[in-house]
């Protein structure tokens, strides 16, 4: 993928330089419109140089944070926290000047987290601090025990007979890697999604992981498990990297480790509940941008950088927008997504219910990453409008903002925008540091470097903006096939 | 202090560069012995440094941390583990060769941790991860609800007028600070032993503090409260520095806020348990030295550092010695001390039961500042045997390690020896990254520099064989008045 998006860009590249290559580009990409791509002007380049320094002093964005992690903290789906989050934005957006400050309905499950206890009963007994993953039934109040099966991967123990399987506790003992890009994450992230059901299907009574989650504390990372198939009937839980380390040692003696689990976490009923929207106007234009985060987090911590972070990277962009000059063209849609954690019911609402109205959606823009330090511009455009991305590019350069390729996959909200045509752009944030306190107790404000705070609105308002001006925009995306 | 220690330190190398000047010496502590003071010879410390080589490629240490760590695991006062613990180093230390591998009766108090919960009920509701300080008692099930008072000291608090602090919460609001040496811990710890008491004595109904920890992670560190005065009251917790900013950030907003606790905390049976003692023996001597940590940890983490690393420093050196050349001429004596962390039972029972045979004890070393970088030697000595002292700190300088006074405690626990005139010698460490865990649920195995571990047994292993071997021993010193 990144190689072919490599190659596309220095096409794209070469179009800019030769200038008009119009026949050329149509061989390439015989989809593409034949309408020619208006460059930036100079003074619209201008503006957004102007803009990318005014957002590295100022601090809407951390002021927003703090509110939120302060005054709403945590938010998961169907909770009360959620509730307020929702309160609490429709007021924050209207007293920053947003317009058609809004709720949009949205129903979302409500998983309730209880406690989560776990103990290595032998051979040698120590308690162990669990998390339990997003969808963990409760056990019988004397818990579940079992012997425990290490294995790797999902793939390993898909190969095991089911004999060796049936009545263990399945420990998935595979360590996240560190990486820049979200790589490590990805790569690490299948057992959580489908471990436990793997393991029950196999016989298993239930699954413990190795989280998805660098960092030697031991806070484990909480997440999501598969809701495609129902209601899970084993629990599955997450264990930080000291209490992995610790299982695996034990392991590692060759005698049999039996483990116990307690689990008092519980679905209960469906919530109606919101996602929330306002609008930086543009007075001569309907077509509008969209950016966007989600309003819920995971339940440990404050979400303050996932995804606190990126809403008020959106909300202070477009703030930023709306000052620009010469002002925005296009209208900026700020759109706070309702449980992108355990399901994107608020993406794929939005998406359903704004479908008619997505041809006039120039763009989308989705910050959920984190606020660390900014380095990369991906996008996925139609090949020809990659000299217009590469100018764009020119005025966050001096942040030190590379290109990463025209695969953007636009985030788990906006892509579902992106599926319809609507092309996207992300910024690429640093995500080696991301991963210590991602869905985890410690993702709290202290956590938020306010320098890279600004750092992350100076690319991602110089982007929107430069979006919201472009004459021919950015083209659209051939819409997924359902 | 340490400027008279310096004093102390620059007249003892004046006296070794003009040689012997006992009139001198004796004319600056009268009361120290008259007998010339041998220096080490050559062939001793080639042996020290020849040891402080082998101990950097021993994995003595390591491998018995991660055996306690794992097999053991949290063994506070009075606790099953606690219990294993003893078993455990019975038979490690037999097993590594010690003589003379015994139990002695200790009794000790037993509180049993419960659950802790905490939340902010008004004015922006969210839920704190605090842990209980020890000798915490339970609330009632409905948990324990007031007005957050903030102060920053107990001086702060002592001023108030009572009619201030009764039916609050007293929140002592002071970050502790990052320092090479212990200093930042000792200057936060104090409302952790007398905070709850005095909040008490003021009519508070209960305590709450920023952790006597550094570091900015949601796990808070755990510690004694003063069990001078019996049995406490008034719940005390400790919150982690997010939480006290999310605390402090909402009392900054000038609303009341309001806070409940809960603790299922209690006090059982005082307990009868034990130290546990090794020695590496002499042929020749009745003489001894005592190296010593404490076999107790808080229940929160593995006590991999605290003091995991001090039993590995104290054992692995011990083993080190006894292979040394020339051979120690006076016995190594281990002891691992019985609940240093919440009342020094261990300690002084050792100290009552070997009052006779303190006479024959040269010199008393503790390790129990974690396995961070070592950095300096102190000792508390007569000022006559300082030149001798210098020539041990010699054997270590390639490591890094500076003389860093004249007035070492000895250390909680072999503390109690030296108030009966024993002397001492502490290897400090960089307490700077150890105050991120210490007390706390990270004090685990994954924390342990295996190199650093290994310098710290180089350093402190050198030192203890000079003083098995130094003919004059180090001195007496002024045995401490009842």
């Amino acid at each position: 993928m990144r190689e072919a998006s490599l190659k596309a860009w220095l096409l794209g590249t070469l179009l800019a330089t030769a200038g008009a290559c119009a026949t050329l580009a149509r061989a390439v990409t015989p989809a593409s419109e034949p309408a020619p791509i208006k460059p930036l002007t100079a003074a619209q380049l201008e503006g957004a140089r102007a803009l990318r320094e005014r957002a590295m002093t100022d601090d809407v964005g951390y002021e927003f944070l703090r509110s939120l992690t302060s005054e709403v903290g945590p938010r998961p789906a169907g909770s009360v926290g959620y509730d307020r989050a929702v309160s609490w934005a429709l007021a924050k957006l209207k007293a920053l000047g947003f317009s058609n400050v809004h709720a949009e309905s949205v129903w979302v499950p409500h998983w309730v987290r209880g406690e989560a206890r776990a103990e290595i009963v032998s051979p040698s007994p120590q308690p162990l601090l669990p998390t339990a993953l997003g969808g963990c039934p409760s056990t019988p109040p004397e818990g579940i025990e079992g012997e425990v099966l290490p294995v790797t991967t999902l793939e390993e123990l898909v190969a095991l007979p089911p004999s060796r399987v049936r009545g263990k506790i399945v420990f998935f003992d595979q360590r996240m890697e560190r990486t820049r890009d979200s790589g490590g994450y990805s790569r690490a992230v299948t057992p959580r999604g489908r471990g436990a059901w793997t393991a029950d299907s196999m016989g298993a009574v239930a699954m413990v992981m190795r989280h998805a989650g660098t960092g030697n504390d031991r806070l484990p990372h909480t997440g999501a498990q598969t809701r495609d198939h129902g209601v899970l009937r084993v629990p599955g839980m997450a264990l930080s990297n000291p209490d992995a380390d610790l299982l695996e040692q034990q392991v590692a003696s060759g005698r049999p480790v039996r483990l116990r689990l307690w689990s008092t976490s519980h679905w209960a009923d469906s919530v109606h509940t919101a996602n929330v929207v306002g609008e930086i106007p543009a007075r001569d234009s309907r077509s509008f941008i969209v950016v966007g985060g989600h309003l819920d987090s995971w339940d440990l911590g404050t979400g303050a950088h996932d995804d606190g972070a990126g809403l008020a990277i959106v909300t202070a962009s477009a703030k930023l927008i709306a000052q620009a000059n010469p002002r925005p063209k296009r209208a900026v849609r700020v759109v706070f997504f309702a449980n992108e954690e355990f399901g994107l019911n608020g993406a794929r609402a939005y998406a359903r219910a704004h479908m008619d109205e997505l041809p006039r959606c120039v763009l989308g823009m989705e910050s959920d990453l984190g606020a660390y330090a900014p380095w990369g511009l991906e996008c996925r455009v139609p090949v020809d409008y990659l000299p217009l991305v590469r100018s764009m590019l020119g005025v966050v350069e001096p942040l030190g903002i590379e290109f990463a390729g025209n695969q953007a996959g636009g985030g788990a909200d906006v892509g579902q925008l992106r599926e319809r045509g609507v092309p996207v752009m992300e910024v690429d944030t640093d995500a080696a540091p991301y991963f210590d306190l991602h869905h985890s107790a410690n993702d709290t404000f202290d956590k938020i470097d306010p320098e890279l705070l600004r750092r992350n609105i100076a690319v991602f308002a110089s982007i929107a903006y430069l979006a919201t001006q472009a004459e021919s925009g950015v083209g659209r995306l051939e819409i997924k096939k359902p």
